[in-house]
């Protein structure tokens, strides 16, 4: 009598699997976490803060869609790392990248790239990152993580602003400037502004904090900016059901960001947007709603900063999820981190980059091994076709949700991510007891927001993938 | 007939070098920078902001103290970019360490350690950067770079705080509490500061920006926090001539930061303080002034986050500078990065740990690849005994400075560092034009603050080394 699991495997269609020697399945032998996670977890909790861990993991027994913890458990990984691994575990052509001898020269020799840049960089960024460049850029600032990225976008952001303000890209400072910046105060440290929105998540930086408005937990005492936040649209599913009712919020939220930017104390110096919220609860806007944005920003003269941390390098079935928008006029910045493996944002309007050296400035400016492995992963996403990929198991699995949601109300509700890849998330009231029941079932799955389920699998998903997961989600249903 | 650099490296005694294959002195072939350097930063210019470039460098041709550019220059490296190269380029060590397994899997299947941590990173941890913990310390929160680090401490100073305010460790947050840190509004968001000295430099983020008082550069047009700053003891020359005045001076210091910790309108959570202050002009206090402020920050029950992220691993003849002032009470909170590769801070006292999951929390929570770099590097400390012969060669390169310093008066004025390894510093009038003399005669040197020469060659860096060095000074003394 075969198990739950091997009759969904069986049911998985016989498509060419990317990654031939992955298991056919999930393997859940223990608890989640098992009895060897919680030692090593408890171990490790001595020396490193392990409060939030969830097991202990084997990466090198892990592989493709696949991650192994140490009791021996085989889930299929549909969080990925909080939506940072591209193109599975132990990926062959990524271990290639790793092994060879310019990464070990860039493990070794990390240059202060500020100063010292090795011979190759400008190769390995054109050859690399700047090939997948969103339209309308071709330059980069590299940073460590995404509030790196973000914040030096920010900063990069106020250098505009204030040289906009001056009225000349290389007017002199005034002696009033230098010496009022060195006390933190005006007008040298000026009162400016990022414009952001409730429920965003920009990274947990002091700059970037003063931007994440997703959880209490996030910004409890901490210190912050007094900047601004403007309501993000309150999409009501299903959209065919509520087309003109979200048409009028989307242009409430367009209002109100117009009043903010034009009235609020601190000026705005920049206007920071994720295409789909995600730390916040997966929420989406339409293309109009960012249209709208691009051109309010760009009449009042601030700054469109587009945070793709989470949503771009293809999940959601383009490599940045901003090209659905279709903007003829680009966004100014475009920021990049998790599947990436390293940080940084795009740019394309010379005056973005400051008038004088160190103004944009720090130690490394980047870590080249990150992003030599980053030009592989574009590579891979190349080779596999995984962007196409994405999209088009992200319309199987969002279509087969939406079966379940029929077949079970109230327990996929509001169904998001319709064309947008595998960037799918629905609410349920029970989510934390759906994420755990689904470790049972061998799937690792995360939340957001309050109620949310999110997938936010691998681009080497595939449809045998994703009938595994869609019979979980089946049997959780009846049983939740 | 030899050449000038012939001469030095043939009076360089003939003590056993770590590297046998280094070259056996500079290089220098063209201009620096020469045409193929000047074309290779124009063409990286164009995509990634260059503005800041010395030279372009062959990272594979470099070894040892000896970095080599574009044009085949080859320069004994004292600045070692930014003093952040530990062992020497392509270190045979750090090589094999790099082209392991256990790297190849740290790079391709980069964890959310918060989450997810892989099963061998509390040993990683503990056979690596725990074993050098500074005394008091056995636990770490890892970060990416140093301002990084800082911020990581700051947020901790702050949640800390917050619970002593609160009276007890698991008080619950009210609503209030709750709803206004949404809003970056207090109590949510509360008014607490780091407090800083002036001439510091913690990194270039907001939170850490804005504890940063070296260059206007470094902070014009960027929004900060309006916290407190303290006037850094400003010592005089030769020591042994001023021992009653610095001594008021730093008694005036340490009043001045009692005041303002006990009045300034921010609730002060913490102080932060480099053991020498490095960016801001290698500013030095004796051991007297930091006992002093440990105790004051005891007293008064703020944190004391000492920023070893220049001056630690191994540079100043100790593992960790703050060594030196030889507290019975350790610090609360150190912070590395730097020669460390990584970053973080280490800490001892269990209440610095927030209270809950998720609140010292983000996607990567560090990167293996660089922390399993950290413990090689450590590893080749051990192995070559890099702490005493960077306190060694000091000492003997002090002296020999010294002796320039009464050779050529005003030359190498307010000499400092004796008893700091390495970490040495002059005055030099026209110092920029000193830097770019040095670099003609092969000797690749930085600056620091507004007229300083900062010497910070690798941990290798040994007597031979030490006499070229001299040559060279000697011969820029007599040139400028």
């Amino acid at each position: 009598m075969p198990t739950f699991i091997e009759k969904l495997v069986k049911a998985a269609t016989d498509e060419a699997p990317f990654f031939p020697d992955e298991p056919e399945g999930p393997t859940v032998v223990t608890a989640v976490p098992g009895p060897k996670s919680k030692d090593a977890v408890r171990r490790l909790d001595k020396v490193y803060d392990a409060s939030a861990a969830v097991i202990s993991v084997d990466y090198h027994k892990s592989y493709g869609n696949y991650i192994v913890d140490v009791d021996g458990n085989v889930m299929l990984d549909v969080y990925a790392q909080i939506a940072s691994i591209p193109v599975g575990y132990n990926n062959p052509t990524l271990l290639k990248a790793a092994t060879s001898p310019i990464m070990a020269s860039a493990l070794i020799n990390r240059p202060a790239m500020g100063n010292f840049p090795q011979n190759d960089w400008a190769s390995i960024l054109e050859t690399g990152l700047l090939k997948v460049a969103p339209k309308g850029m071709d330059q980069v600032y590299m940073a460590l993580s995404g509030a790196d990225a973000n914040e030096l976008a920010y900063k990069a952001a106020f250098i505009w602003k204030r040289q906009q303000e001056r009225g000349q890209r290389d007017a002199e400072f005034t002696q009033e400037e230098l010496e009022s910046t060195m006390l933190n105060h005006q007008p040298g440290s000026p009162n400016l502004s990022i414009m952001s929105f409730k429920a965003a998540f920009h990274g947990r930086l002091f700059g970037s904090l003063s931007t994440t408005h997703s959880k209490p937990i996030h910004k409890l005492d901490i210190p912050a900016f007094d900047w601004p936040q403007c309501p993000f649209p309150a999409i009501r599913y299903p959209l065919e059901d509520h087309i003109e009712e979200n048409k009028r919020e989307e242009q409430n939220c367009l209002e109100e960001a117009e009043q903010i930017i034009k009235n609020y104390p601190s000026r705005v110096a920049a206007v920071i947007v994720e295409p789909i919220q995600s730390e916040g609860g997966d929420n989406h806007a339409s293309p109009a709603f960012f249209q709208g944005l691009r051109e309010i920003t760009r009449r009042l003269k601030v700054l469109l900063i587009v945070d793709e941390v989470q949503t771009g390098v293809g999940a959601t079935g383009r490599f940045w999820a901003h090209e659905r928008w279709e903007l003829s006029d680009p966004p100014d910045m475009v920021t990049f981190s998790k599947k990436a493996q390293t940080g940084g944002f795009y740019f394309g309007n010379p005056d973005i980059r400051p008038n004088k050296p160190y103004r944009l400035f720090n130690t490394w400016m980047g870590d080249p091994a990150r992003a030599i492995l980053f030009g592989a992963i574009i590579d891979e996403i190349e080779r596999l076709d995984l962007v196409n990929n994405t999209a088009a198991v992200g319309d199987y699995l969002y279509n087969e949700i939406e079966k379940l949601a029929n077949k079970y109300p109230g327990k996929f509700s509001n169904l998001r991510g319709k064309g947008e890849g595998t960037f799918i998330a629905f609410d349920n009231p029970r989510r934390d007891e759906f994420l755990a029941l689904a470790k049972t079932h061998g799937i690792n799955i995360g939340g957001c927001g309050a109620s949310s389920v999110r997938l936010r699998p691998m681009l080497i998903f595939q449809k045998h993938h994703a009938d595994i997961l869609l019979g979980v989600l089946d049997k959780i249903a009846k049983e939740l």
